[in-house]
């Protein structure tokens, strides 16, 4: 998204262009559906647990979204996110002892299955007979591991899962999950790791059909997704601890767009990443300060997202002793 | 792809588009290895088997390509396909006697994964207890049969899967395979369900970095990407019998459009098919005829590949025979 100063939009302008996105936008399917089972989630997570206090809830949001170029889609532009940064942190979220409403591109990297591959099913089996199967050995802890753990979230009503394709369904759930959660005040965070559109062509300029390929040269016009992080902060969820992203491929912008990027969304924090190393390292931008978290090499098995959510998940304790922006 | 006879390109300017395609395109890891695969698939599954016959090879490309914006790609222009008539023509392909070369996008639909669910590890798992799992009742059989067949089929040497992403990745393999190929004459049928691109940036004029969003509007300029079809047909393959698909959201063109594309790519067959009715029924178009196949809806596991990979397996075997054209 976009953090230059001086291109800032006044608001009447984003108001209206906020509601020109949404009243543009195809219906979201099942809305009612979601909003009831946010609703049960986020009230059986704030009775007080064991500590005496109700349980912190993060949505963490996760994958591409896409934006389509014609009605009855066959052709979109495409986000690369595979969803593994968002996969991986709900799993600390989780450990740390966060509620997390989990929304993701569908096909997405899921919670609890990152070390298993592509296609879990057809490469961590084998047949032992012509009608029995097997898990290979290589796998049986990963394979084990995954359904229990991802089992025991999902069926302890720690972990939420919705699903969306574009950015028409993303911003239309992410609505909904915002306000959902107004209720639980600063016990709520926004932790943003879906690589949103930028750009988006309006549903009524859209073409019905499938653009024919006669021409030599195809001219793609998109428009700017109006900026809903000033939106969620102002209007959704005023009082949520919010966590953007600002991944670039090219270092040299990459702190200056996120600190832009935390002042002119009111952020609490940004976490920065670089395309190429961010796996291995991000810096947590806040107002205060600057903070360079990195995976931790000696061990194997671990992720930069340990870290990363160890101090995120402090911020946001001092945050709600002290909830004053 | 494009299939007014108005705007034939001369073969002298398709040829100097194929040439700019492929000397621009980055080039495609691990050929060698693939290149060794294909022929050690190609020589197990040419020695005569028990009919005294060698076996057919059926090249099946499926799912969509994408074509980048970036060189450090965050965004490209993707094409719709699931992949699911790829991955079910596989399985009628295996039964009806061929090898397959399965040409697939990453995370498309696998063949004899169809009647589970899209996560299938973790749907169709669950703890027994806290270190041990099992199928779930509902899914066991067909969790059963998909471990079962496709292990058979790929330890068998019937089935090779190659993956690709990009529309350069996919024209280079596609490529690859079919002058692999071109040893085993008639013998050889190309099913390209796949949904490559028709436009593309050529990666020479794409930017290095990811495209900034300060500006209000995006223009992306794509070029076509240069008929490879002609190409396959004249060049690479010209004894092979090919089948191409043309997929359209409105059924007003689409017959018109698919009798264009035979005669203008020199097909064997175009199977045309609109989105919303494409499980359904296509039309198999030839020079001879329009045959319209439907799936046999008294039986609810039955799908429309099955009479399609029958009537094409039965034209395939006409033509070994007399392969004039």
């Amino acid at each position: 998204m976009d953090a230059a100063k001086g291109l800032e939009v006044p608001s009447e302008t984003l108001e209206a262009e906020v509601k020109a996105f949404f009243d543009s936008a195809p219906p979201l399917q099942n809305s009612d559906g979601i909003t009831q089972q946010l609703d049960q989630f986020i009230q059986r997570n704030s009775s007080p647990s064991a500590n005496g206090k109700a349980r912190r809830i993060v949505c963490v949001t996760s994958g591409g979204t896409t934006a389509p170029l014609e009605q009855r889609c066959v052709r979109y532009v495409d986000n690369f996110s595979s969803g593994h940064r968002g996969a991986t942190s709900t799993e600390y979220f989780l450990k740390a002892g966060y509620a997390v409403i989990f929304l993701c591109r569908k096909g997405s990297f899921q919670p609890f299955c990152r070390s298993l591959p592509d296609d879990p099913l057809l490469e961590c089996f084998k047949p032992i007979d012509e009608s029995n199967i097997q898990v290979c050995e290589a796998y049986s802890e990963a394979v084990k591991r995954a359904v229990v753990d991802h089992h025991t979230a999902v069926t302890g009503g720690l972990l939420l899962k919705l699903h969306f394709n574009t950015i028409f369904e993303y911003l239309q759930m992410l609505q909904i999950i915002a306000v959902s959660m107004r209720c639980i005040g600063p016990r709520a965070m926004f932790y943003l790791a879906a690589a949103a559109s930028d750009y988006y062509v309006p549903w009524k300029e859209m073409v019905e059909h499938k653009i024919q390929s006669g021409s030599h040269l195809l001219d793609v016009k998109l428009v700017n997704v109006p900026k809903m992080l000033s939106v969620l902060r102002k209007d959704w969820a005023p009082l949520a601890f919010c966590i953007s992203f600002k991944l670039e491929t090219d270092a040299n912008i990459l702190l200056k767009k996120a600190g832009a990027a935390l002042e002119k969304y009111k952020m609490d924090a940004v976490v920065a990443n670089e395309l190429s190393s961010r796996k291995e390292q991000v810096v947590v931008v806040t107002s205060a300060e600057k903070v360079l978290v990195m995976r931790n090499k000696s061990d194997a098995d671990n992720d930069v997202e340990n870290p990363l959510i160890k101090l995120l998940s402090d911020k946001h304790g001092t945050y709600i002793e002290h909830p004053g922006r």
